[in-house]
């Protein structure tokens, strides 16, 4: 596997002693730059029966739809993480409700977190990464114009929780679990 | 907040053009290593009504039994992690259930995900980083004895599974939030 963009030329992909696997090594300093999985941490926020939905305004998928949801900080809790974004992305203020779905894009290293969520303030607007945000109700949602298959997941099986309140957390659906 | 240990001294903290938190950012090429929480995924693997423990071979905690569990590679999922784990750990193979916890680690920034699975095979041994692995009826667990606190919370919350199929995922317990 090739270094990611921006890596040093210093940096050689070597086995250390001690461990199975490849690691981004410095060749000056030995310096072991571990990769690991990432968190996307977001909600699925409701106020009533409409959801919450965010027009990207930054690539990847910019002008698409998409739920509130970004890479988790340091030193933050999942729903932390997912309170944050929905702030930053739409301005809302939130509470979580519970897990929803954990996600996993292999290609790209992702695990995603999606929790339910309510809105407890009904004022939004627009952060920096978003072009417009709002309420849908669920025959509203431009479903042919979503940024990413697991908002595409999310809001479906959002759905399928409809007066459920104690789910095992979905995963990726049937045929899309090596995406 | 200090660099880790190892990072090359030509790395600063700034806060990148676009950004609100300081990066690692290389003085001299503008590489940004952008620090992420680290995930953390095992299980609690059970053989009829034993429970699958292994003594830690390596530090932190050298010497004290824990659950198999572990750094979270790139390209897996966390249920495929856990599988990996108890491998490596005890030689188990095992198949998942379902996920009984996410628990939080703020100060190391882990988010650690347990599954309840079972053996599929009943021979067990330590790998390299196990002094020796067993299994342990719920009354025998060595309970002053354990590694980390997310053992005990993940050991006790699957007491509270007994019987149960589907239910929201564990948090840490009331006062560790913030561990």
């Amino acid at each position: 596997m090739a270094a990611p963009p921006g890596t040093p030329a210093n940096f050689l992909r070597k086995v250390p002693d001690g461990d199975e696997m490849e690691r981004l090594v410095c060749s000056d300093c030995g310096f072991i730059a571990y990769e690991n999985p990432k968190i996307i941490a977001g909600a699925v926020v409701t106020h009533g029966d409409s959801i919450l939905l965010c027009r990207r305004a930054i690539h990847p998928q910019k002008g698409h739809w998409t739920l509130p949801a970004g890479f988790l900080e340091l030193h933050e809790t999942p729903a932390e993480g997912a309170m944050r974004e929905a702030w930053e992305e739409a301005r809302a203020k939130i509470e979580i409700v519970d897990l929803l779905g954990v996600y996993t894009v292999k290609r790209i290293s992702q695990v995603q977190m999606f929790y339910r969520a309510r809105l407890t303030d009904v004022a939004i607007e627009p952060g920096p990464e978003s072009l417009e945000v709002g309420l849908f109700q669920m025959a509203d949602i431009p479903w042919d114009d979503l940024a990413f298959p697991s908002v595409h997941w999310a809001l479906g099986h959002f759905q399928e929780t409809a007066g459920r309140d104690d789910f095992a957390p979905f995963t990726n659906p049937p045929g899309w679990e090596n995406v």
